[in-house]
């Protein structure tokens, strides 16, 4: 164990979850570590929720982003969570926000920890944080996430240290761990590329704040990503010819610009598709890796990773553990409010691919809220990415529920990212270029019986024929 | 005239506005300076429209944003305005532009230069620019705005110079002149504090661009502003308290930090409020300066003002103008992508203090669509602001048009910046604060019924309750 924990003062320090669940009290505010899936604390929540047979305990969480190991869902099932943020993607939690029980604070995953720093958010109590070693100075080594960690660190008075054997410390080095720093007295954040790197490999930490430290041999739950389909094939082609077009018109190189691609299979399906495509020389600078960028760096044509977290299937995640040597050179894993950093995201030019729930023929996109009022998961790091970047660009198949539903639509009930921000819509259908550039464009002209012609022209091309869609109000 | 032309080459290419229009062809792309009827090429653009009546002329014209002296007016009445971006204010042009005749691309007024840059917009062909004087190297200095004049000296294949002699030569050097440059190879915008100086005092072009000078000797149009009035003033005591108390709660200091007001009567009594407030040491990093920063500025409360554009009413423009040498020390003025760049703003932790037309109980804010469909000016910069800064506060009286309509509805028809990103709603009747940080708030909560709740009870404090709203379909 030594090798894990190297600052021996620490050692008398690993207890059982149980009895390291003991320093989180009633009316606490937890910050965890844990993004989609990736490096989230595995044990410590469960055995809290344990204790409620026993004692009231009503908290408050945050972390990175969603959790894997069905810790929301215990949670929320246990009746200790009142309040939870940034984002989620559980199925009883979800039901459990729409119902009112839980509080869900739903926020830009670059903005939390802004927010903490600044006090619009209050601090969080206690931290715990999964590691894959703590260094000879007490520094902590996060797993394969970094989340909100380094926040959550620096303002917890205490932290409890999850430590996974099932990760192979060789994943040591592989971070960029930059603390932005309070409003009033920080420089810019140094990156120019993707791979940059401009912080430590450990999160610094005053090693008496760890009271506890845990062991535990858990991989992360696997992603649960669903193979190509024909829909999410022709949406990747669709997009891949856009950029052919793109680098025709000399307004990109065969590099493109650093990538960003949200979660799900219809981001993972258009990075796909580039194994096939002449482009080459790629960069990501994303907030989560799927199995698509491991693929297109064995390919030869990723050549660096920048991201908050590898959200990877079973099969992936295998080979990446096992592989860290040849991957050390391709990815940076680095805090959120450095993956997903304005300052960065503008400054280096990022395409952003996220997916829509929905998307109307003004330009503006629902990620969040089905029917405007049921949310779904949270709006995640689309905005940081859609706001801040080069293009932004929107994928959702034209139809959702088995073709019940569409997903293009006159008028969606509810904003997530407007049509300042929205730069091409991509269904299986094809695509929608807003962007003023396109002479027949006019999607910012805000005459709306010139937009409506001129947009809803553009529109059809990505709404599904078959499909007829009812009359909404216009936003 | 040499002090003002120091590149001698260059004193033969004075000639008048009529000649000196003869460069600007029909389906040329115009981008000419002006921000917030400051610093507006005042001469060639009204010489230009006198020649349709002999030949037919179609251009599109790119600004910083709004334009004095009846520019847009003459221009949308001519028939030579076939797009405009980003930005008006123009009652004329507004009704062209709502009746399909002008395409507008409504624009965040930081990202115009990007998207010149990317190609997202083609290239501008030929700027005409305002300034003070041409230097030595045959560089040009800017007059009371910068906008996008150095994106558009750089991409233009000629540059037509109007040299103001109305304003006084001791302008040069409150300028702060930097290339932001290219997404593929560009650093930081290494600006730390809202006065730091990074540029040049000149905007840097080959001198055989320029290939026609005009002289002028006209102020800027005034700024229209009214006077506060019971309702501003009633906004400006709701958001010192507001400030007092955060001040006490120890989220601020009571130099609180740097401050952006938008345009307009609201935000102008809303900084004038501070004059009798505990503040001092203020800073501000806008895109604007009105009357109100240069009282607090001669009150010896706000040290150092960074802005695009010094927009002022005709007593206030003399007193600047006069004492340009006082002035020199605390005011700095920078193109617009840096005004409005996401990562100062981010960085710095600017407070934004915007004014909505409406807004809603889920703290959706509409600047832009009345009745969602007439635009009124644009999202101008208060996006930029919004989505990037500490805090975003928006202002509006509750009732507009003597008492007909409610500016406090259940569900904005258009939404500009959404919940996300709303932090702080006031109207003369109160103030919601939207913020997470509050025990009782949950803005951001998806659960409409739990949000609904909760936001409407704050709402409640700021919408008129002598108005009752009609029912309107959620957002
Ligand atoms: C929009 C989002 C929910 C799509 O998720 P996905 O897994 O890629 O896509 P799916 O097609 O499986 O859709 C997820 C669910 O939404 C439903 N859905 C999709 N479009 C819908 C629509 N227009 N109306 C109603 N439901 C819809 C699907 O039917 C599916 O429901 P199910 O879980 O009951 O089967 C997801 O991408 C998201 O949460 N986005 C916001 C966060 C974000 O963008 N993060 C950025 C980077 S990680
Ligand atoms: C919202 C905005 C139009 C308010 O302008 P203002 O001059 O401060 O305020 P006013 O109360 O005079 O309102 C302007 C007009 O809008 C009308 N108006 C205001 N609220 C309204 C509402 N809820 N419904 C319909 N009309 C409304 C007013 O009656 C007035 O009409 P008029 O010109 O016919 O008299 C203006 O601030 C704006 O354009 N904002 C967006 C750009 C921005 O925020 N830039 C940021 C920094 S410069």
């Amino acid at each position: 164990m030594s090798e894990r924990i190297r600052y021996a003062p620490l050692a008398k320090r690993v207890v059982s979850a149980e009895e390291a669940s003991l320093h989180i009290q009633d009316g606490m505010r937890v910050g965890m570590s844990g993004f989609t899936r990736a490096g989230d604390a595995k044990r410590v929540l469960h055995a809290l929720a344990n204790r409620l047979s026993t004692e009231p305990i009503r908290i408050t969480l945050l972390t990175g982003a969603s959790l894997g190991y069905d810790t929301d869902k215990v949670l929320a099932e246990s009746g200790i969570l009142t309040r939870r943020l940034p984002f989620q993607v559980d199925t009883t939690l979800r039901r459990k926000i729409n119902a009112g029980e839980v509080m869900f604070v739903d926020q830009h995953l670059g903005e939390t920890a802004e927010q903490l720093r600044s006090g619009s958010l209050p601090p969080v109590d206690i931290a715990v944080l999964e590691a894959v070693a703590i260094t000879e100075q007490g520094h902590i080594v996060p797993t394969t996430s970094v989340g909100n960690s380094m926040i959550f660190a620096q303002q917890a008075k205490k932290i409890i240290v999850e430590i996974n054997h099932a990760v192979p410390a060789e994943l040591e080095g592989l971070h960029d761990l930059y603390q932005v720093g309070s409003e009033s007295d920080r420089g810019p954040i140094a990156i120019r590329h993707p791979g940059d790197r401009i912080g430590a490999i450990a999160i610094p930490v005053d090693p008496s704040k760890i009271v506890a430290i845990v062991s535990t041999n858990h991989p992360d739950s696997p992603a649960k990503i669903e193979a190509p389909d024909v829909d999410t094939r022709l949406i990747s082609q669709h997009l891949t010819k856009f950029f052919l077009d793109e680098v025709k018109q000399g307004r990109l190189t065969n590099s493109l610009m650093p990538l960003q691609a949200g979660i799900g299979a219809v981001a993972n399906a258009v990075l796909s598709g580039f194994l096939d495509s002449p482009f080459e020389g790629l960069t990501m600078y994303s907030e989560v890796l799927q199995d698509s960028a491991f693929e297109l760096i064995d390919a030869g044509k990723l050549l660096v990773a920048s991201t908050s977290s590898i959200t990877v299937s079973g099969l992936w995640y295998r080979k990446v553990m096992d592989n860290l040597e040849r991957y050390r050179k391709h990815v940076v894993l680095r805090p959120q409010d450095v993956s997903n950093a304005a300052e960065v995201i503008r400054r280096l030019g990022v395409i952003g691919i996220n997916t829509a729930l929905e998307a109307n023929i003004y330009g503006n996109v629902n990620s969040t809220h089905v029917n405007g009022t049921h949310m779904m998961n949270g709006i995640g790091g689309s905005g940081d990415f859609a706001r801040n970047g080069r293009l932004a660009i929107f994928v959702t198949k034209s139809i959702a529920k088995d073709g019940d539903i569409s997903s293009m639509v006159p008028m969606v009930p509810h904003v997530d990212t407007n049509e300042h921000d929205v730069d091409v819509l991509v269904t299986e259908q094809g695509i929608a270029d807003l962007r003023a550039s396109h002479p027949a464009s006019e999607r910012h002209s805000s005459s709306k019986t010139a937009r409506t012609q001129a947009t809803a022209t553009r529109f059809t091309a990505i709404w599904n024929k078959r499909r007829r869609v009812e009359g909404k109000r216009h936003t």
